[in-house]
């Protein structure tokens, strides 16, 4: 009897687990995988091969967009500019312990070229000695910058993605190649993934027409953080990003999250907030991060982002091995 | 009898005229003013200023986004890199004859600036004579670029919008400096601006949660093409652009536009066709202006249609004066 008991929640799981598993590969079926999926894998399985010294971090970042049209003129964008996911790649990189995979929204901010946005203009051309001259403004941190990235150009891998579809394709080809690198590898979600999607089903072929008010109904994506952290990369260290703007819900959000998802750490932060308080929310407890962002020489949040979770993703290492 | 006839119908016109102009006038009420419009009244009224024997083209170019919250996640955008405006504004450049302004959807195509993008991993430190040298690939093209942009910077005028608000203030507040100019104005709005529209009132405040599918309302956004042809800038050269991706509507949809807005061209394009073939279409007549996309040393369509308009626009002020 008491065996019945125990088997059938058994039962239920594993019949709710492929259930789950079942949804997110129908829900892979309708969407269209990018032409450049195995360019993408080739890409990143060399870079890893050149890498197998260190660790392996995969930043995503940036946000998807969710085409609204198959001709898509019109789209749901989150927003994101990145900042997060680059600033930390730059730290991440610093430490010269990780091998960075950077997968970002096309044209969202990059690591170290986000210092030098108006860079074009910056630059004067002189006829006299036939010189291109950078403005004494940037050229500095212009100087040190490339100087860093010259020596270590081989430690970071740049990888685009644009609308949904092409996000979650890249994420799941990544994260197959990383599987094999076990708790080396820490999955640093930062990017703004859509929570909802038109199924292709119900999309307008062509642009939609303005001759009245529109209603669009959108379906939820499936939680492919589930089936990431059960399935496709078990070993690795997954950090997940909350972002809301309600702050009376945030840390509810949060753990919710890890309860769901069953990964370790979820960063939490506040839209308002967010480039100078984080909370690092794991099952147990919670820990704030917060910088002075009336100091004269402020330093990044992510600098104290990156230190902290690298020495989280240390001690995992440790209690695995 | 016949007096009251033809009463009548002014009297209808004169009431739908002010009901539209009343429904315009609410519609910019409920939105939120751009915080920073009178420092671009000031910086466009200045330019024209110092500009004033030259043409003057207004170009618009990029999409507009449309919050979804009012503490803004989510929002719809337009497709558009901002590839026409921009290459568009280097023609008009290149003739000598206009001073531009270039309204442009922050961090998309600017003119000049757009040939450079991968700019910053072009460019190399030698320490050994302390240089920051660009890579030959775009050297020459960087030379040349840098010196055209020093010899004639003061004709170029650049103000960003992101939001479809934003756009629309800012065109407002441009067409009333305008106006004044007259016929010597030139309005190629070629940014892809949103039809639709969430009401403020109608808007979620935070973030909207992810526990169910979602429906969404959208309302239009009233034409303002209308009266800023009938009222903002009644003596300019106006020309806006029609997108579609089904090739059998785009010249009916030209037409329409063209017969509903009393303006002088509308430059009709197809989303997959868009680079090399665009159809110029008045009341009376259409011009096909297409390039050779398998020529080996192709130019870009927008030098052929800045030609023809500027053409256009001569004509335009000579039969007005």
């Amino acid at each position: 009897m008491s065996k019945s008991t125990n088997f059938r929640p058994e039962l239920q799981q594993q019949s709710s687990i492929n259930e789950e598993l079942d949804k997110i590969e129908k829900f892979f079926q309708q969407l269209q995988r990018p032409k450049n999926l195995n360019e993408i894998r080739n890409r990143t399985e060399k870079f890893c091969q050149e890498n197998s010294d260190r660790k392996i971090v995969l930043i995503t970042s940036g946000g998807t967009t969710v085409p609204m049209e198959h001709n898509t003129v019109r789209f749901i964008d989150n927003f994101s500019a990145g900042t997060r996911g680059s600033a930390s790649a730059e730290y991440f990189f610093d430490t010269n312990q990780y091998a960075i995979i950077f997968l970002y929204r096309h044209k969202s901010l990059e690591p170290f070229a986000r210092h030098f946005d108006g860079l074009f203009s910056n630059l004067k051309y002189d006829p006299n000695n036939d010189r291109i001259e950078v403005s004494e403004t940037i050229r500095p941190k212009l100087i040190q910058t490339l100087t860093k990235m010259k020596e270590s150009s081989n430690r970071l891998l740049k990888i685009t993605f644009t609308t949904l579809s092409e996000y979650l394709f890249i994420l799941r080809e990544m994260t197959a190649l990383l599987r094999q690198y076990g708790s080396r590898v820490m999955l640093y979600l930062a990017a703004a993934v859509s929570d909802f999607y038109i199924p292709p089903d119900n999309m307008a072929i062509h642009k939609i027409h303005s001759n009245g008010p529109l209603r669009l109904h959108f379906e939820m994506v499936p939680k492919i953080l589930r089936p990431l952290v059960k399935f496709w990369v078990p070993d690795a260290f997954v950090i997940s990003f909350k972002l809301e703007t309600d702050a009376d819900i945030l840390l509810e959000k949060a753990r919710e999250a890890l309860n769901r998802y069953g990964h370790k750490l979820v960063i939490a932060n506040e839209l308002n907030t967010r480039k100078w308080k984080v909370i690092l929310v794991t099952a147990n407890e919670s820990e704030l991060i917060n910088i002075d962002r009336n100091s004269d020489n402020p330093i990044e949040i992510e600098k104290l982002i990156v230190t902290n979770v690298v020495q989280r993703h240390e001690k995992f290492i440790k209690n695995l091995l």
